[in-house]
């Protein structure tokens, strides 16, 4: 029996990969165009997560370093301040929630403890929480520097009666699937049309409580359905 | 009784506001030594903690913020790059630990939950607690975006027995002790020298669970006092 659910939020309640993207391209834009700083920037992001961890502010200084480091410290200021707008703009984006993430949030809750299990920067991750309007629909939040098995045998410890009766579930097979099936969890992947390539990992096939969906819509049915297998 | 004793981590537990005084030095003096560079910087933080919230990455961009319009955009890009060296530094720089700080809340930890209560970047306070040596003592860790009274009442309630039985002890009247007080909590003052503009305060004179101490080692006569009066 499933006692607590905990959810990612950027791109499973709601759309975020979509703001990198877009402005991943206004930066290649700003720099003349070359479609091979999308690797150089990749690369200066994840050389810098060690350093800032997940998060737009991370990523506005790696657009900054990559800038710099593109144009052989040639980049004007006024490039540099574009770019620092463009991030500011990130932190002010509206709320987009996913197909279900209400509806599935609000069903759910009312006989399992739901908490969202998120990482990035913490001011953030609460300021979309708050615009997303789902904000009190959960019994908990864990805004997190990364997502280990530690972190979910945590959260769910905190939260529920631990991960053995705990689900997870989120679009990165990576940081919400694999970690959470190590802690003894359930896994569920809800599959994102855009997913940062950090995030990228092979599907856990032979784990028995890895689970797959379409949608969140799915999501209640999946709950219910290994409820009756149990019994 | 005080059950809970929650403390604030920089410049309580160990040196911060030096490290941010050192690199403000040094920014100015990249930018050529202009000394009300210092003013137009901590304008910027201050404008920008909405967006950035606390900590070192959101100072850095305030750095390359105020580096571009104090000088029109003239600035260069190397410039830039050593205002993001210094952050890193930063990120980086090793741990000073407060007089008192291992003995005291070892000392409260045998009859008291300790927690930290901090805001900052999550990672990098993270790392910081693991360099303190300091992070098993504790009970909990309490990362948090800004520190309010519901801050407090919700950290005192998940990790003692509610504010009314806590007490919160920082360098900063304004996070640490007022909101605290707000709260019902005990609200203990430990100055620093060196204390964040932002962070000031007046004193809380007729709050009746306000106290000033001048080093963390006279915590455990305070607690202890505490308990013999209320007996």
């Amino acid at each position: 029996m499933i006692t607590c659910i905990g959810f990612d939020a950027d791109d499973t309640l709601w759309q975020n990969e979509t703001f990198f993207r877009l402005t991943e391209a206004r930066f290649i834009d700003l720099l003349g165009g070359d479609p091979g700083l999308t690797d150089r920037l990749h690369e200066a992001e994840k050389r810098n997560l060690g350093h800032y961890g997940f998060g737009v502010k991370g990523f506005m200084l790696s657009m900054i370093e990559t800038a710099i480091e593109a144009t052989e410290g040639q980049v004007g200021a006024p490039v540099i301040a574009e770019i620092m707008a463009m991030g500011r703009e990130m932190l002010r984006h509206p709320i987009h929630l996913l197909p279900g993430a209400e509806e599935v949030v609000r069903a759910l809750a009312q006989d399992h403890r739901v908490i969202v299990i998120t990482k990035g920067d913490l001011l953030d991750q609460e300021r979309k929480l708050a615009q997303s309007g789902l904000g009190d629909l959960f019994h908990g939040v864990e805004i997190v520097s990364d997502k280990t098995p530690e972190t979910y045998a945590r959260a769910f410890a905190r939260h529920g009666a631990g991960a053995e009766t705990a689900m997870m579930v989120g679009n990165s097979l990576k940081s919400d699937v694999i970690p959470a099936l190590q802690a003894g969890a359930w896994g569920v992947h809800v599959p994102h049309a855009l997913t940062w390539a950090y995030e990228h990992a092979e599907p856990p096939l032979a784990a028995p409580r890895f689970r797959v969906i379409n949608s969140l819509l799915d999501l209640p049915n999946l709950v219910n359905g290994l409820f009756t297998y149990n019994r």
